[in-house]
């Protein structure tokens, strides 16, 4: 009854306030209806020394957790409403680590105005393994789907590209820079900012889009698959933090790395400008960084050229 | 990308004929709403080595991934919808196992009426660890929820109780007993019986009603916490199965073991009578095992007599 007892302690308080959790008393989460509207549901699982390091703070992994959830709501223009928990705990995650885990969740669902709804925990002769199921609304038929690119919309996207894959040599201390860029990009990897706050300018504007979480290059081929389309990106238009400009990588690095957490979309020519303020506006400007084409899966470019497959050392699905 | 062509073989049949899973080629998947009626939610989380043994046939594993998230349904009294899957594989999960394992879903999605709507795949440097998010539909406002439970009520369960425990035992190989008796308890353990067939009857007159997992006392005690009652258990009147019988285990050996997947409820007295006939009528026979009272927690008796705490070994939370 440990278990039982752990969970009313230090999960029951980020119930508080959502009847849809029945006070985690229950066998099941119970979720009203909301005429008009459609949920969306996203889930993502992490593994210690996979999807983060063994040393990560326990409120950093809680928090990312949840953000690496959020990015893929905010990629589909829907509104967090909250979640289901699942922690595999391993003996060494004793109460206090259980705890700071718990405090990471209730600031980011402060943050990001979300409930626990309920879920499961067990323990593991494993690492940590957790899992989070997110719930989101949107309107009724307005989900950004990566299906809905069409040949001549333009492709954009949020923030910078490369952060994630140079944060994570950061955080193992592998990379080689100035502290203050060590900081910046171990940050970025460690806690990424999902892009909430272009859902209107998505809904409004995207014909597709996806979140980057396992490299632009990949998850913009997964837009090209999903729409029956080619997707062209001139890789010197991608947009890049001072730190990543400074490291010294490759814009096929860059743009192969995982864990970026932006978002990728394609947007009407018609529209691009409209879009681009709308972002801007949002306080999350867009970069226009290639096209959708006839054909089928990605195609880099470098000064107008195509870059051989081989050099990104990716292929399509 | 193996990852990704890995689900495409494997998983993505299993999604087919389901618009919510949007060909499993999306971020996440997409619930319409169904006027008049709630969504009920639950996760479940096994490990390999704490859930299942180590050997167990991965079609074997697969489906009771399912079964223990349909039992949860069934104590709800929802009608299976679809559900989400996330599995950390370790190295040794090669190509032919993960097939066997997605060979399992199918076979109780057919038999479920399920489909695969979405979920996530990794790998992981520890044990296989699976987890299902299940997605039911049940009338607004039918749910039978654990809260509910009043004084005077009786209490009721399903099918036998303790072969979860013998189970594992037989199982693992430490059960003495019969070739046929070991055979028909380790398949107890390995494939439960979600009660689905109950779900009209429990809808119609169920107060109250949890599923069996943890033990039967520990799981009737959730239903007392919950409703803010006390519940008395006459061990005398435990449903066992032959094998049970047979087996020499205590009544509160049984009464305090896991994995058995019935269904306990409550009942108001005058409905009793209905409550059983309706039940055997589905094939799926209730036993009267108690009452609810007046106080707190569960009180397992033995020819009416208390039975001490601390030979149950069992607390309340």
């Amino acid at each position: 009854m440990d278990e039982f007892d752990s969970i009313a302690r230090l999960f029951r308080p980020l119930a508080e306030g959502a009847p849809e959790a029945l006070g985690l008393l229950d066998d099941a989460a119970l979720l009203p209806g909301r005429p008009g509207y459609e949920l969306v549901v996203t889930t993502d699982t992490m593994v210690e020394g996979v999807h983060f390091l063994k040393g990560d703070p326990p409120e950093l992994v809680a928090r990312k957790l949840l953000r690496v959830n959020l990015s893929d709501l905010a990629a589909k223009a829907a509104d967090p409403y909250g979640y289901l928990l699942t922690a595999a705990w391993p003996k060494g995650w004793d109460e206090p680590r259980r705890a700071a885990f718990a405090r990471g969740l209730a600031d980011d669902q402060a943050t990001f105005g979300l409930k626990l709804f309920g879920g499961d925990t067990v323990s593991t002769p494993g690492p940590l393994s957790l899992g989070a199921t997110l719930f989101g609304w949107v309107q009724a038929g307005r989900m950004v789907r990566r299906a809905g690119a069409r040949v001549g919309d333009l492709l954009y996207v949020s923030g910078t590209i490369g952060d994630g894959r140079l944060g994570l040599a950061a955080a193992q201390g592998v990379f080689e820079g100035s502290a203050e860029d060590r900081a910046y990009l171990a940050g970025r990897y460690r806690l990424p900012e999902p892009r909430l706050g272009l859902r209107d300018a998505l809904a409004r504007y995207a014909t597709a889009a996806a979140d980057v979480s396992d490299g632009l290059l990949a998850d913009a081929g997964r837009i090209a698959e999903a729409s029956d389309v080619g997707v062209e990106i001139d890789l010197d238009r991608l947009p890049l933090s001072a730190a990543a400009r400074r490291s010294g990588a490759t814009l096929v690095d860059l743009a192969t790395g995982g864990d970026d957490y932006e978002v990728v979309c394609s947007v009407r020519p018609d529209l691009a400008a409209a879009f681009e303020g709308e972002a801007k506006a949002s306080g999350l400007p867009v970069a226009w960084i290639g096209r959708v084409t006839e054909g089928e899966g990605v195609s880099p470019r470098l000064e107008g050229q195509p870059v051989p497959t081989a050099r990104t050392g990716w292929r399509h699905g």
